[in-house]
């Protein structure tokens, strides 16, 4: 191992890319996830930096869970039942991450301007969207493996 | 369109994670990144939080690029390269986002205690990880659609 520096935190400003548009109200947005189509409103100020991202079919979108409270630890039933394995937060895909950084892989429907429509995106309306980066074939592994819990409640299309 | 708050920047401290161990040298990380095992040291205070994590053949890491340039715009040529068509920074997958934040999605090879040894990982020696995240199927979009320059450059194992 090489000589790093302390693992502390760090003070930074971040930038809001753009806000997260749905008329859905954030306690529906995880059951209607799948077919959920919003808005991501770019700053105008970014809308250049969008050029060409319409050539991609999914985005994967960074936001920050502004609504997210704080773990009272790091262990979590995954999905809060009781019946899965105690899990670390980093070991699952819930809010009480140390960053609230949420993520989605979602389909990118169109782009109007620095407007992207978008399927599949779980953020409440009004969210920061802090980064967009395009996905593309290194990012997909075709079948990973992932807990029991997890495989057993996959819904059949996804398994493929 | 609702009534969402505006669109500037926000303070906001984060956690350092873990850092990334390599003995690859900055220069060399790209080129390499294919084959490349790195080790991602997790902060004590966070150990507890991969609880289970080792159940995942793959993980979603995020990290600081702390020694990224800012961008003097935000159109560039894929790659560096002047014969790819001008894109915009979300567009693509290079450094100069207006957040300086990476993402690789990488193979989890094994955990040592707090210590993730992962493949892929294209961050330099030291850098902050600031979220892990398990890979599932739900993010797994198996032929993604992609602009014309990048599918050419597809290695072949990689597109299938």
């Amino acid at each position: 191992m090489n000589n790093v520096p302390p693992l502390d935190a760090f003070a930074v400003n971040l930038e809001i890319i753009g806000r997260v548009h749905t008329t859905v109200p954030d306690d529906d947005i995880a059951r209607t996830r799948r077919e959920l189509v919003s808005h991501i409103v770019v700053a105008p100020r970014f809308a250049e930096a969008l050029t060409g991202i319409e050539a991609y079919s999914q985005i994967i979108v960074l936001f920050w869970l502004d609504r997210a409270r704080p773990s009272e630890g790091w262990l979590t039933h995954p999905r809060g039942n009781p019946d899965l394995p105690l899990t670390g937060v980093l070991a699952g895909r819930g809010r009480a991450h140390p960053n609230p950084v949420g993520l989605a892989v979602v389909d990118l429907i169109a782009r109007h301007g620095n407007t992207l429509e978008v399927r599949r995106l779980d953020a409440f309306n009004g969210t920061p969207v802090i980064d967009i980066k395009p996905y593309d074939h290194f990012d997909v592994y075709p079948d990973p493996r992932v807990p029991a819990w997890f495989r057993a409640r996959l819904p059949a299309p996804q398994a493929t």
